[in-house]
């Protein structure tokens, strides 16, 4: 039975967006309700309970606005809190991780992957344990990039300095070995081309945005949640704090039609759930 | 009258710890009470209205705790929610933008007077408003340098890409001729090296938490509010989320005596005030 109402996605902020585009292209008669935790922006570098917080409290929010399936479009709250929403919530809950991770273990050949994010989703071990629950055998090195997202919301996209840290981070991985990187946060995609440029032409790229969104197509058509075919798809973005300079960034690097973009109160006390 | 109640200092994080440093040393038998909002940092990109509700709900957790006196050590906070911080609070309070901005005038002799600082600060005029209201003849050129921080908390201290990075932000503010350049951010004294090194031995270095701290002693002592001569000083600090990586690059570059870390729950509601 086809199921109209919206596809919500949220993220600590706007890199989630680059689910959205992936998903937009992909199911493009479906609605989306994408939800940026801006006033909170980035949970990254927070605590691991801090980040279950707040991922409750918005997801909570998006149940608010009856959407159909939940889709966690932000590595570090993949990371640690998919397992208590997928507990808690009413709706099917897709995270960046586990697809992530099937799509680095079909593309590795040495069986070693790198996997590069923030420092909460690298510091949780969430990709390895992901990994290594889909093969025994793939041995993986991580690394935290905190300074990728800020050098992505500044706006050096083509940018030598933005090169020269990209080069800096993979060293390690690179001499390490590695034949596959997992792009394990959803900013990163716009710093594809710096990235593929680093690691050279025999190492590939594993996009989690492109990869969660295929999961989402999978769950929809096997729960019979998909849009009826004539449907003509939508955007909604909301944020909880006023949009700034990286909306401009964002719109302009994905080509994606936005919209206006609302605010929104945090409802606090989700976390009592 | 003596007063051994606590100095309550807060900022959106760990970086107003640099202006605790410049108090422990000026102020040495004083207490001091620390609150980081570490699970809401960074203030510094978000928008006028959230940080003025940030800031209020974290003094208003400051005033429980007994302290005499309020210093906002962050200057996004400082730069938009000061009015009403000093409209509301029973405490005095002391903000970081007016002595860094008297510390400029002063200063100055060309009086062209640059200011860096986070997106918020900058956009938020409130330098350009403190320099203007004691000097008509102060030209300003301010610029906003949101990969500072980050790159601080990585701990990128002595590096050439930091080094290249403050390169890039100041050169614009070589080139139009400012004598004096105000470090916006109580995180920025923590490159005051790298930062006096780009900008030449004929521009000079407004260090706020400096001028802050100068400016809580002159308070204490005009409100007589200063400790008893015979106290020994004490440092508490208390963060809304774990310590990370951030406060291990703190201690060791401030060489300061932190203790143990408490965690305190925001107290949300205080903005309806």
């Amino acid at each position: 039975m086809p199921d109209s109402r919206p596809i919500g996605v949220f993220d600590s902020g706007i890199g989630g967006l680059t689910v959205v585009k992936a998903l937009r292209e992909l199911l493009p008669n479906e609605k989306i309700f994408y939800l940026g935790d801006t006033a909170r922006v980035p949970y990254g570098s927070k605590s691991a309970s801090t980040v279950e917080r707040y991922s409750l409290e918005i997801t909570e929010m998006l149940v608010g606005e009856g959407v159909k399936t939940i889709v966690v479009a932000c590595n570090s709250a993949s990371a640690v809190a998919l397992p208590k929403l997928e507990r808690i919530l009413s709706v099917p809950v897709v995270g960046v991780i586990l697809p992530g991770a099937k799509a680095a273990v079909a593309a590795t050949r040495n069986r070693h992957v790198g996997v590069i994010g923030t420092r909460a989703t690298i510091k949780s071990g969430a990709y390895e344990t992901a990994l290594s629950s889909l093969s025994s055998q793939v041995r993986v090195t991580a690394r935290a990039c905190p300074l990728l997202v800020p050098l992505i919301e500044e706006g050096w996209l083509n940018d030598e300095l933005t090169d020269r840290v990209i080069v800096r981070y993979l060293e390690p991985l690179i001499r390490e070995g590695i034949d596959t990187l997992v792009l394990g946060c959803t900013h990163y995609p716009l710093l594809s081309g710096a990235i593929e440029h680093a690691l050279g032409p025999t190492t590939t790229l594993v996009d989690s945005a492109r990869n969660c969104a295929t999961a989402v197509q999978e769950l929809l058509d096997r729960q019979q949640l998909r849009a009826p075919a004539g449907n003509s798809g939508s955007l909604e973005v909301a944020l909880t704090d006023a949009p700034d300079n990286f909306m401009r960034v964002a719109r302009e690097a994905l080509q994606l039609d936005v919209g206006e973009v609302q605010l929104r109160e945090v409802l606090h006390g989700a976390a009592k759930l």
